[in-house]
């Protein structure tokens, strides 16, 4: 089996995709934030990370996640050595607080291993959970940074697309365009973009959705320190050859965007996949250009302008 | 050397798998788990990895491993302190408990750092033993944050496949077919499937086992939130054309397959191997669908239903 | 989507490289160490990653950085213990520094989980906060420990290019030369080399930048442990035929090398962008050796030489 | 530039190796342990990287490193504390060692925030030497860990190569023949083999170094759970083909295998290389099986076997 496949047609038989045909509402299959809105049920817990659900989660989520863990496994320590009974710890001659308090801030000095030791464990009981407990801060410190790392190098290219995917002008016919910017600093190389054409078909009674790839101007680019702006021909051989927008919507067009890139400063290949449905097609326009003509040496590049575009007169496609 | 090969002729010359020819047993030779049944020997520890040890047990055995270690290496050092003479510890005052369980107990605050202070070092023997455990303790902490990383990292696909590969009617001939889906919730891209067919042949007085890859309708797809069946059509060209049960158990027959993506939260290739053996051949049979018809919007796959099938009418294959 | 994609055709169009064409200045787009010359407006800190800034920044900046934090957040604690009332501590009967400065040192001790324990909290108020703050020392641990392997695993190769590119007589006819060597010790495999030649070309009334993949004598070599003189034939098909220095630098001509290998230390792929311009360019001139003819055994090689070179007698090219 | 280079004829032209010509002595340039002998002068410490330094040593040097900069900087912390003065720390009432070793014991006990609070700064000076010496043990975890990590992540594949090359009978011909191994129980996947026949060439006054890829009989499997052999068929179209061992060894012929494959552990790809020299050919011999006939379900793999080899009866090749 060879690592990559080369797909010289790039009009492939419709399955490749590994989407089916079944789908026919008109929800949005892929989310604005790239995921795929695809419910599996009937394995329980199976399929389950921890890993990946602590990793995926946003930075307020785990903050508190950490936090409420904190709280419950010192309420679970400070619980025991109440059991144990206060009178094994030192110093509880504050009447400021109960004993149960008392125990608690003591697990959480064990804990966090900061052990200031003005409360400590006195005799055999005490110490063991406290030995025991230090083992598992410990433990939990290495998980803590695993996890912190594994979201850090959790590659999240942040790719922007236009909100609009254009019918224009392009040399002597029409094109269908849309444009990508890197809003990080880090460079992407080697970039891929596949765009496929899906739509509901007739198949005797039923409907079913198909793919098509479509052919573009350039499906790669070497290096991608400027924005790209991506350019489907449509030309005789086109499947939207001569639709508008009545006939689209009609069969539930959408259009699906795979990209794929090298991220040079997570040094991994990174995805990203896309859609624009039939709402999001503007007929007759064209995009404004994003480079501030005005800068000399560096080259200057406004990517709020992304979306922008301006109506230009129709000609016939 | 090229990175990849491309495989343009699938079906190629039998050794290319890497397997062999000499095994006869009808063993499985991959296990449920995809592991290979080979046993390694002649080699002594040369061959062993701590770390892929430490990486590859369970959580349940880990955890063992490292409570058992924190016990051991406790001991050690308490016994250092205990032969040091418990005088050079503070505080051993306390009656409850013997003079080791002092020094295992001041070993066990200084390797995990949490330092209390109520025992501490007196004298340059039990503080130099000390600063040498709790450098030993820093190292032990990194050490395991190490293999709590590699553990959380190492990427661990988990792709469900019907526990059953069928023969079933397939456009105007038979198919053999069977069906796979992510587990997960993290994506699987770019996925290449590739279906070997092994059975034992006669080659003069011995018989040795062959290999044969198998067409496949569909051997790429680009994304994979879906179930996937995968179909090797059994026409003219099949090897497996016209063979029935008696015939493929009599060789011994063996389906493996070969499963490569690119899985998109850990970033990284990831492989599975499964192997069918003639028991799990059904003939005439065809399976269940897995979508909720009835679910709007989103898509409802039930992954339990992937081994449920049904019994069709024979045709002519 | 094919993972890769094959350039059988060097001379590929021009847009495929992804710089545009609109560039007219002269300054450099790729600066020394590698970066492209593009500035992204218009989208605020959307596009920031406090991560890669952690990691791209300098050992000095970033150890300034931790610095600076660890301040911050003590000066930030020590003000909460201060304003909670520095009776809740212990041992404040030191009259060499004031209250707020005890304050600061405890939270020091806490932050870092070194626990003396001289300074205490007493009482829940400063229990509670003490509690906090370890947790949040033991996350800042994670966090730097996440930011510090980032930092190693970031795979900087650091290949040496001599500062100037040759026109060389090479075999019957004239080459563009230029010199590369890997300065690690670690193997960089698989090194793919690309050159393409930019210059500015009239377009009507406008001039657009326009970008010719210049063929290479030998662009891929399997292994690099020795310096690699990378050759351009300047025979009738090269686009730079018989162009002289006025020529070139009236179109203001720039060479790109695009160059990828494999790094065995870090086991990923490693990109290296790197612009020669017009000023760069010297005609008559070949490299001298940088081998060690003296050397027995292993093979010497002197670095420091790379951009060493003398002037040949000029052939007609 | 394609992140893959397919590489239809596998006899290249010969510097896309990468190894240049101009080595003549007969000295391995491939030690035993994979590495070049290639020494690089002349530019300092610009091509040391630290990082790669301790990944690269052994463990028990990383080991001696570690414990000796802990014993540095505890001495230079020490002797600040000592200077500052031991009256600003506590409980130097000690008379079993002097001033100096309570100062360096108290470094050890910040550094590794053990912080047993029996010996505590007092004062400004000593507390903020020792707010910053923490702060050096959280960030010198934070680099041990790292390092740690990267030491094991750092993929090891330990292939194991039979000691000697032999021309064996090969079908109607001969084969040249090595054997390799995986000794780790981790899996290789979709491994390439590639072997090159090195000589020294006479051209004109001077001898050069030439290289030539032999042609595999199989240089691709996808699996390598058992031993491959790997094998060079000596028929007519050979380089090596007639030629005696008087003949290589006056031409200081060497055979060097680059083998690549992605590790299934580590996720990702390893390679490895190895040379044979003349002196370890062995003509008219034939590797003994390494299987173990008698082992029933599981295949029993003899590792130590690698190298067994019998003598055979001459043919003509």
């Amino acid at each position: 089996m060879a690592v990559n496949r080369k797909t010289n047609n790039f009009t492939e038989k419709f399955r490749e995709l590994g989407l089916g045909t079944r789908r026919l509402s008109t929800d949005r299959f892929i989310s604005k934030n790239g995921q795929f809105n695809v419910v599996k049920r009937g394995i329980g817990l199976k399929g389950f990370s921890f890993y990946n659900w602590l990793i995926n989660m946003s930075w307020a989520r785990f903050f508190a996640f950490v936090t409420l863990s904190y709280i419950l496994v010192n309420l679970f320590f400070g619980t025991i050595y109440f059991l144990i009974g206060v009178e094994y710890l030192t110093e509880y001659n504050d009447n400021s607080y109960n004993e149960f308090t008392h125990c608690f801030f003591f697990s959480t000095q064990t804990l966090t291993t900061v052990g200031f030791g003005r409360i400590s464990p006195v005799g055999p009981a005490s110490s063991f959970v406290a030995a025991f407990e230090s083992m598992i801060g410990v433990l939990g410190f290495a998980f803590a940074t695993g996890i912190m790392y594994g979201r850090f190098s959790k590659a999240r290219s942040k790719i922007l697309f236009s909100n609009r995917i254009l019918v224009s002008p392009y040399k002597e016919i029409k094109g269908l365009k849309f444009r990508i910017a890197n809003m990080r600093d880090s460079q992407l190389i080697d970039m891929e973009a596949r765009l496929m054409y899906s739509f509901l078909q007739n198949e005797g009674h039923e409907q079913k959705r198909r793919y098509i790839s479509l052919d573009l101007e350039i499906n790669f680019i070497n290096l991608f320190p400027l924005p790209w702006t991506i350019v489907h021909p449509i030309d005789e051989k086109s499947p939207i050859y001569q639709k508008g927008v009545l006939e689209l919507g009609k069969e539930r067009a959408e259009f699906l965007i795979i990209l794929k890139g090298f991220d040079d400063t997570f040094n991994t290949y990174v995805h990203q996949i896309h859609e624009y449905n039939t709402d999001e097609i503007v007929f007759d326009a064209d995009f404004d250009p994003m480079f501030d003509p005005a800068a000399q040496g560096e080259t200057h590049v406004h990517l709020n302008k992304i979306s922008d575009f301006h109506k230009v007169e129709s000609k016939k496609a």
